[in-house]
């Protein structure tokens, strides 16, 4: 009888583990996810400053998984499950499962603040990335149109909450595009005034690198023209900016780096889970007491022998999948599951163009070199042929054109305009304009 | 003093009208449209189909324009004119103009149905392109998790309403895609069962083609399994599929490539529209009675000695709109405005892979040499080097491994999970699933 692996989440975990199992005798998988690709998140924040197009980044998981006739994918939701019967609930019916893997990832967060995300989209999924990508074009748009020139500053001024390396890059971008690519293209308006803050509750931006890098990246955003604010907590987020205790900056434009929370579904199964809902498991990626259940990536709280919790990097998600694919098939084996060992490959962070921080162990570099380190591994782990090639051809492009690709506004209506007027009047919060 | 010349739209017809306005002396332009870029319209269905992406066959107004110091782009929306005053309404105030040129375009038009509009989209705008995408791919990610076989019957069928160039590469590319691309992504499915219809109320499709050549067309679309229904005029469209008299047609995706209206603005503005509101335009394409009125491309009414009108094709639009910057340039010299000629380009649809038609004057062929004829011509259109280098070497990836780019199904909703769990259950007429 065939063993079911049902895998939930198609991002770097899932993938891997279904593709350890392709093909493999006695053993039918069955992935499932909410959208029907696999997105590339550490080139995300490209999408959103419209240096890449979505097509760039993210492959249908059906079409990755073609050549592999014992998986099938399903584009659906799950909800829960029960442990007791080895079943999934989805939205399109019950699955039973003998093995079953959680890798749903992450979502952002705003501490208990939810009422903020109209004001401060997070940068998690593609639908966001777009997002964010209309409203920094669509504030220059309206500081084109507008008279009023405290109206135009406001319009001007983009606040990134949160100083990882999410934020560092959406800053980054940003600082590059107002300060070398879009003076040419307003004559109301110099780009160059753009106005950019990393605002930080923590002492210093990119804590997870040493403070040596910190320094050196700051510099680099500096020179961009981007505000970095430390030990600064924001207090509050509306339509027209930021609190940030009794300091206040008007913007048109609010971004959210700041916070993610695991995806509800070990909640909802009742399993153990951390502060940040990460679901707790064994060494061997198993979930305590059921070892028929695996979590791995973002969604997992793996700790290490000194007390730490593995950092939620693309790195550790794919190792991850690749050890749970490898221990479902030990199982089927009879042999004894291995534990999970991380092998570290650093991390790194981009500022803009020639300007990126690397640390790799005790090795620690900037400028030129990081930047090239960061684009080789970033062309590496480009998931198919064609995103390699069209991702250098692009990259190549801009770097020696210092122009990007299309910075489309594309309206979310598809509708008539009649209808779209109609829309627009009802909806103010997601357009920047006053007009 | 300097003449104000206010440009309404930047499709090819306000585009051509600009460049040709752009760095002359004694004119300021100022260029206003809803979108923030200019659309390679002849290619959007290429985008609905997924082989290319929107950043592919659009650029931003301002990019393309910002060598011209003179010209100014706003987006925002021009609902009406003062003709006596000389000024226009936008969203953004009021704008003065010594010259007015109205090249907005066309929009889809359901005969007096609106209703249908929500069961099938027409192909006007890049965010309509991305809609039809997404209910086509989203139809198969149902079909493959459905249990019901009727159910996946209609999920698996595709009314294309409107037998014209649009209709005819829509149907082509669903065809092909059908047949030849997806079979290997999905297990519970056979993508070669994927019913087509082309449901047309003339007697026969590509009706502005000869019939020897229309001919040539449905034959080739019956090879990529598409059926071609004539004289069959569409009666009600609801969600599960489309009325056509006595006949009925079970389908969960329905295409609208009919009928087309002018934007509103002639009408607004009180001039004289025929009755598909197209603005009826003197020989020099100005609007009778005022000389310092033009109007171009779709939205013209433009008659020639046969009594005949020009149809609403891009040559016709960009050759206008360079006439029209003539004409205002021989007024400012004082010289007489010179008659507008079409020179006749001829015209091509094209069907699929090494499948096309092409008609200039009395030259008629099709096949392979049709289908390079048109290859060429488009790659020559496109408006910016960086874009006819992007989309060649897409094409002839998708040539030689018959795999198409990312056909990624991206949710509009950017929004937390939970409110996304919300909005679908209130949206069911955007879903093609009953899951």
């Amino acid at each position: 009888m065939k063993q079911r692996v049902v895998i939930i989440g198609g991002g770097f975990t899932g993938l891997n583990t279904a593709k350890l199992l392709g093909n493999k005798q006695n053993i039918e998988v069955t992935l499932i996810d909410r959208k029907n690709y696999h997105l590339f998140q550490p080139l995300l924040y490209q999408v959103a400053m419209a240096a890449l197009g979505e097509g760039d980044i993210a492959a249908p998981l059906r079409n990755m998984l073609a050549n592999y006739d014992n998986i099938t994918v399903f584009k659906g939701i799950v909800e829960s499950a029960d442990i007791a019967n080895k079943t999934i609930f989805t939205d399109f019916g019950d699955i039973p499962y003998d093995y079953l893997v959680l890798a749903c990832g992450v979502q952002h967060h705003y501490f208990g603040n939810n009422q903020w995300e109209k004001f401060a989209p997070g940068l998690k999924t593609l639908a966001q990335a777009k997002e964010i990508r209309r409203r920094v074009m669509e504030a220059y748009e309206c500081a084109e149109r507008t008279k009023d020139p405290v109206e135009r500053k406001k319009l001007l001024t983009f606040v990134i909450v949160g100083g990882g390396p999410t934020g560092v890059e959406l800053a980054g971008s940003i600082g590059e595009m107002s300060r070398y690519t879009l003076s040419k293209f307003y004559r109301n308006i110099d780009p160059k005034l753009t106005r950019i803050f990393i605002v930080e509750a923590a002492p210093r931006i990119l804590g997870s690198f040493s403070p040596e890098l910190t320094s050196k990246a700051t510099r680099s955003l500096e020179k961009l023209g981007v505000q970095v604010w430390t030990s600064s907590m924001v207090t509050d987020v509306d339509a027209n900016g930021v609190q940030i205790g009794n300091e206040r900056i008007e913007a048109a434009t609010v971004l959210w780096a700041a916070g993610v929370t695991a995806i509800a579904i070990g909640k909802n199964m009742g399993l153990e889970t951390d502060h940040l809902g990460r679901i707790l498991v064994n060494e061997d990626l198993s979930i305590p007491g059921h070892p028929e259940l695996f979590a791995g990536g973002d969604l997992a709280h793996f700790e290490l022998e000194n007390g730490k919790t593995l950092p939620g990097l693309a790195p550790v998600a794919l190792q991850q999948g690749r050890a749970i694919g490898r221990n479902i098939l030990l199982d089927l084996k009879k042999k004894a599951r291995k534990p999970f060992r991380y092998r570290d490959k650093g991390q790194m962070a981009t500022i803009g163009k020639n300007k990126a921080i690397v640390e790799i162990g005790s090795l620690k570099f900037d400028g030129i070199l990081a930047w090239f380190t960061w684009l080789l591994v970033h062309i590496y782990f480009l998931t198919s042929f064609r995103h390699r090639v069209f991702v250098l051809l692009q990259w190549g492009w801009s770097y020696f054109t210092f122009s990007y690709g299309a910075r489309l506004i594309v309206n979310k209506e598809w509708r008539f305009y009649p209808d779209i007027a109609k829309n627009n009047n009802s909806n103010k919060t997601t357009t920047n304009c006053d007009g």
